[in-house]
């Protein structure tokens, strides 16, 4: 027996009941209607041919509701993911080719292992590293780029460039040539859809329409322009005046086959496939996140890096492209009532059966139509005052998002989001290379320490106490050891130095020897070490040490109680009192 | 003028006496005859030229005196250094030819420019990140390494292989060829100074010598061994009877000239320079620091960067190899007394001396003697109870130093030490990716809370109180959500969660984004969230940010005052007290 743990699915089926069947069902409707252009767009944005979008949209939808733990992420094609296949294939083939399809399948089973991997090893918290001001500038550029590349849709020009001034500079030289038809339909339809999206759902609000229906029917504007283009396409044979058309998608499901299985194409596409992995999953979770709490649900991150490696692995082996959740489809998924993962199997259903009936009435759909639909949807992506919000906050945080944002327009996306990622990490390692610590004094008649610098505290030119901020480990052990000596090469007349451990939680093999380091070269300045404050498994650990057999000082339970024994060292000794243990010779 | 702060010398020059000279001088006497032999054996061990040893040991150090701020590291070839050299030229020359000594030049130059453009760039703190049990896992696999290919020449057989197994395996299949005056000669000097390691000291200290000196003499038994040997080998004609010799060593200085300039050889050798300056830099300020510490001195490991980067560039220009501070030269030359720099230059010119004199008998030095050297040299290096120590204390610690000593033994020096780093540095990520936290309850009649778990405290299932240990960043900030939310899972009565934030000194952009999820999520669930015990600078950022001004709860002064206005939530509202600031709707 295979335990729900695995397979989710096996969990939730049995209470599964009429009520939740007829939920699922609405919204699988409801998402396949917005499903069936995006899947289109997003194909026409990845360089492939329209159907990979509808395969994508199949088997990977399935594979997640099985193992999926979120019930209405939606699962499929996304623009994020489908720039990067983009740019990943730009080098590899020619778009369209078969040779760049092959790619794309290639490229979506990749990214499956390498989730699965993640999945298998519990690494989803390698995804943490991608921090959030990161993931903002990358997705803000994301956004900037997708629309700037099917600009050229809309206005009915060749396009090209690998960055967002050569893209601008492709459009500008042929702006002789822009097809006036063209324009004027990709141009309505974006300031139609531009519109529905600002002002449908209000007006409708206005009208007396609930604020979730209105909401939806906003959201389904795409579906109204696609069947009004698509029907002005074919009754007025725009095609034949120069519009460019979707064209014959293949009718029937897809073959199930594996991809290519060239060791050197899969190596070369490896990086790419590990980036699209961590965004991918990086947003699905958040999404599946976000909407789970709002129902007091809750997610496994690492059983979505199996779900996800899954829904991909289905992609690669079903004519797919790389598939995640997608923002706007989870959203309209959880707010037509998605109540479990089968939402999305009925969804992979709709798109099966539209993917059967509706290919010949899409091959008239005009590609300005996908390309204004793309502009219109990505626009939510890009977020510029968060760069601001961001710098105001965080100066260190702001670079990040900036160099990210600006790299990934101006050089690609995979260089911006290895740049970022690398700064941030840099920035983690610097900051954790340096523990916060500060000398404290005791405030006067009390029993609190406060820092030397920002209180008026009691000190004693003899006795020095560190309160020491952070666990310590490899990476801040040796600046705790210049910490220490500069404190005795500044304070000639020091006897004592106390440690207060209160922030620390752990002290790893190399803060252990830097303790030990610190406690031999104290001792031959003639300076004694003592704790204070250590937490009780930091001392289970300790006592089994050298280092606590050759500790010069004491271990005090208390800070104050150091200050009491310590202070009075050769002025008052009525002061001293015994500590808990002593190792003194 | 330049400042003292770049040339430390000019800060200690002024005040040099003829009393500071004499010690300066009699060091440099003492380590220059300890460095003669040592620099034609490491030269050996490296593949190089036994003069490459000598000139690695003039210009360097003279260079390490005018920049470095150890009064007492002897800088030079050491053992490590020239294993890794070794390594790094293997597969780009045959040893000892022009081409392998004129990349052993650009290794020291490449070395010396990586270690300079850290210092410039501050980059120091890159070092802590070579974890003590990955250095010291590779430095006893170094010295087994190194001692396992000396062995050769103390048998008097051809060597080969590039690990451990390979090495004996080669030594094995000659054990017909052992030549027995090579044995009998080697394996004489290696017990003479085995013997003299272990025992002369304490039988000087018995017969009446003091113990510095004893010491002293006991570290010089290593000349009185080329001495002699050097003597039998020209008295008795070994050389003639099948004994290794040194061989001619060109008299004179060293020319100045600059590396070769391929680029190809240049990038090659780029890793290798980077790991040899590492290690090398590690283990000089970590001995620097030890001596310095003894006489309540300072050094500071930047400007150590510098000084080190340009001795080793000194080393590339006058036909040296990389060089690094030696541990046991450092010592003896702390102990003789050394006071500032200036006995390094002292032993430089002491080298220099030796080179335009020393030549000719040096021919007839006896390589089984030198091995003979190393293989003692070299023993100190190997630490293997350490190993079952760190094992003791951490076993992630164990496993990192068991990984880097195994992958070096059996896979080479570059491998063994990147695999050990990278745990290291997965291990920290992975541990910083979840920061320490505990749900704290009331120490009943007290204002103290403490952890649920290990305490019986009071509890309220409309409250939790989520104490956070560490600063909340991007690599954990993520687990706190996922913390957060599991609590409120867990809890379906649940109206509050406070964090107490005793412990957090940073909270960066991605922490905030999470709390501004938290909040969001809480909020949809129907849960306040409020913030206890935030410390000023973090209370100034947060002061101007939304998630402030969202905050569904309060912010308390301290974790107690929450723990009154909260806890009588809806049962005994005499309870509630004003808090700080309220942001409640």
């Amino acid at each position: 027996m295979i335990p729900s743990r695995w397979i989710p699915l096996i969990g939730w089926l049995h209470g599964y009941r009429g009520e939740v069947l007829a939920r699922d069902l609405l919204a699988a409707v409801i998402v396949t209607l917005m499903l069936v252009p995006q899947a289109l767009a997003y194909a026409l944005l990845a360089g492939l041919p329209p159907e990979v979008g509808l395969y994508a949209s199949m088997l990977p939808l399935v594979l997640y509701a099985l193992f999926g733990t979120s019930a209405t992420l939606a699962v499929g094609p996304v623009a994020v993911a489908s720039l990067m296949t983009a740019s990943a294939l730009s080098g590899i083939a020619m778009p369209g080719s078969a040779e760049y399809v092959g790619a794309a399948l290639v490229l979506a089973a990749l990214s499956g292992l390498v989730l699965l991997a993640m999945g298998a090893l519990r690494l989803g918290f390698l995804a943490n590293f991608l921090s959030h001001p990161v993931i903002s500038g990358f997705v803000t550029a994301s956004g900037i780029l997708i629309a700037a590349s099917q600009l050229r849709h809309l206005l009915g020009v060749e396009g090209g460039g690998h960055n967002l001034l050569e893209m601008l500079g492709a459009l500008v030289a042929q702006w002789r040539v822009i097809d006036p038809l063209t324009l004027l339909l990709g141009g309505g339809v974006w300031a139609y859809l531009w519109l529905c999206r600002g002002h449908l759902k209000a007006g409708l609000v206005r009208l007396g329409t609930t604020a979730t229906l209105a909401d939806l029917i906003a959201k389904a504007a795409p579906v109204s322009a696609v069947i009004v283009t698509t029907l002005l396409a074919w009754g007025l044979d725009l095609g034949g005046r120069g519009l460019a058309l979707v064209g014959e998608v293949p009718a029937g499901l897809p073959d199930l086959a594996l991809p290519g299985l060239d060791a050197a194409l899969w190596s070369s596409l490896l990086p790419a496939a590990i980036l699209i992995s961590l965004v991918g999953f990086v947003e699905s979770v958040s999404v599946a996140q976000t909407l789970a709490a709002k129902r007091r649900q809750r997610i496994d991150p690492n059983q979505e890096l199996i779900a996800l490696g899954l829904a991909n692995l289905g992609a690669g082996v079903s004519g797919g492209s790389p598939v995640s959740g997608g923002f706007s489809r989870s959203v309209v998924n959880f707010e037509a009532g998605a109540a479990t993962p089968l939402a999305g199997a009925f969804t992979a259903l709709g798109i099966a059966i539209a993917t059967l009936t509706l290919t010949a009435p899409l091959a008239y759909l005009p590609k300005a139509t996908l390309a204004a639909t793309i502009i219109v949807a990505v626009a939510t992506l890009i977020d510029l005052p968060a760069i601001k919000r961001t710098w105001a906050y965080s100066r260190a945080d702001g670079v990040a998002m900036l160099a990210t944002l600006i790299l990934t327009l101006v050089h690609g996306v995979e260089s911006g989001i290895l740049v970022g990622v690398g700064l941030s990490l840099g920035l983690h390692l610097y900051r954790t290379s340096r523990p916060h610590s500060a000398v404290v004094g005791r405030v006067p008649g009390s029993e609190h320490f406060r820092n030397v610098r920002r209180h008026r505290v009691e000190t004693d030119e003899r006795l020095a106490i560190l309160r020491v901020d952070e666990s310590l480990y490899f990476a801040n052990a040796r600046y705790l050891e210049d910490t220490v000596m500069a404190l005795v090469a500044r304070q000639p007349g020091l006897a004592h130095i106390v440690l207060a451990c209160q922030a620390v939680n752990l002290i790893d093999a190399s803060a252990l020897e830097s303790l030990e380091a610190i406690n031999g070269r104290l001792r031959d300045a003639g300076v004694s070490l003592h704790l204070a404050e250590v937490k009780g498994p930091v001392m289970d650990r300790l006592a089994h040490t050298e280092f606590f057999h050759e500790l010069t000082g004491q271990i005090f339970l208390s800070t104050y109680d150091a200050w009491r024994a310590l202070h009075g060292d050769g002025i008052d000794p009525t002061f001293a009192c015994p500590a808990r243990a002593s190792n003194e010779p």
